[in-house]
């Protein structure tokens, strides 16, 4: 039996975790993919306090440091289902955890375009993250699909690495920061498209070699070795199955409390109803995430 | 003419600050006293996400080098005015700021006992730092008034410093987390007086030697060299006039949004009405302040 069951190892997870560990709780951190969450393809996080410029990868594993000092224990294992009662269930694709309160920190996922053969791709020619993938692509023709600060930064670095960067943006105009949007200044080998829409991707014997842009009524075929997605984000809440209150957009409803409907489990971080998703905000929600789960041990169990 | 003025240069003004710089917009910090803040008086930070230990001072270097680094300027002016308008203006002590618009960051300040000769005695006998004047203490005796985490932890910190440490709590019991609690452990030189007011601080030739306090109906003289009070804190708003909602406690009215009852002011950090208050929730307001005036600046200037 868990004090706390802490569903995701992203920031707000994990610090969700430093506040429980400290109070001597026991807890289990479950996370079905990458510890850090998504800050690990951020090439350099330049906008958390306290670090001028750090790798998304070297803070998350500053953060998981932190957490194993504590005595934390994170394991990789996707939950598939949560059940609700005074002792709350959390089933996983391995196991079954019994706990007192639940913290759901599973975040968002990378959006894609859904197109025909993009699931065979993912990872073979269509990828999420530049700072994993993009030193397979050195020397080559990549695109980048989408047009706000992720995306934008993401050219921005593989310009450095690749013969050339297409940046294909759907709308008129970039809609990122004024500062990542300067960075692109004197990067003579990226060439945004605007008005842009991939409706294909072109495979030779299974293997990318270019897609197909529409504009207006145009299209076009730009021969590519490889396309980076960054066009938005998508909760990840299937395994919530109703139990949870959703908005329209299927991100989980709270207030600044981080309480869910459900009475001992709580929510932090991206998948979260809110409307700033950033570093500083994700750890900020599993610091009250933390404090009102262990209240509701001292008060409710 | 500044796009922003930042009144106050703790970890929410200073975050607010590099959300505003990486958006290339002239702002002014103004801090009437300690680049940092209250995190500061932290020997030792241990729940900030990143750092699995790091001193306040460190950490309050880390953000003024992160902020000047992006080209922020601070100013060591104590704020005693602001006035509205589409032009808001922000008067200090030495000089009038015109502004589109303000983040007020000026946090809280430590509360005292309200006793006779306080203020006098106050940098001379009385301190609210351990980090900054528990030196001056080596081997002598003193008292921590408070019973939550802040006075524990300073109870603990003297006790390395100090021959002798009391700890007078007002209520029956201490108030702090469990694993600051379970660090007086085998601190043998803490001595904890419960259910103990301090009425009077006593002094000989105007240096103070003892505390009076009441149990019940009994008084006793406590000798002592130095008093550290850690009662709690009181927002820092004098300056805002009025002008400003605030909730019975003084502290500055808004929802997870950060913005006043002012068009164009914003507040973050623990001058904000809020439940938890922490690093990471100050970091989380500054960011979210910050991000709605850009805002602002961009839709309604």
């Amino acid at each position: 039996m868990y004090d706390i069951v802490i569903i995701g190892a992203g920031p707000a997870g994990l610090t969700a975790a430093v506040y429980a560990l400290r109070e001597k709780k026991k807890i289990v951190i479950l996370e079905k993919e990458t510890i850090g969450g998504k800050i690990t393809s951020s090439s350099n996080v330049e906008n958390y306090p306290g670090f001028k410029s750090i790798s998304g990868m070297d803070l998350a594993n500053n953060l998981y440091e932190q957490v194993i000092n504590l005595g934390g224990k994170i394991k990789i294992e996707e939950v598939v289902k949560i059940e609700e009662g005074k002792i709350k269930k959390v089933i996983t694709d391995e196991n079954e955890y019994e706990a007192k309160s639940i913290i759901i920190a599973s975040g968002s996922k990378y959006k894609k375009l859904g197109l025909e053969n993009e699931e065979d791709l993912i990872g073979n020619g269509i990828s999420f993250c530049t700072v994993c993938d993009g030193a397979f692509y050195k020397d080559k023709i990549v695109c980048v699909i989408g047009g706000g600060n992720s995306a934008i930064i993401n050219a921005v670095y593989l310009s450095q690495i690749c013969q050339k960067v297409y940046l294909i943006v759907r709308k008129e105009n970039l809609k990122g920061d004024k500062l990542v949007i300067n960075s692109l200044e004197h990067k003579e080998n990226i060439e945004i498209i605007y008005n842009a829409n991939v409706i294909k991707y072109i495979t030779e014997n299974d293997e990318l070699t270019g897609v197909l842009i529409k504009q207006e009524k145009n299209e076009e075929k730009i021969e590519v070795d490889g396309v980076f997605l960054a066009i938005g984000q998508i909760p990840e809440i299937d395994y919530t199955n109703n139990l949870i209150n959703l908005n329209t957009e299927k991100y989980i409803i709270s207030n600044e409390d981080c309480k869910t409907n459900i009475k001992g489990i709580f929510v932090a971080g991206d998948v979260r109803e809110k409307k700033v998703r950033q570093l500083t905000t994700a750890v900020s929600d599993g610091t009250i995430a933390a404090l009102n789960a262990l209240n509701y041990l001292k008060e409710e169990i």
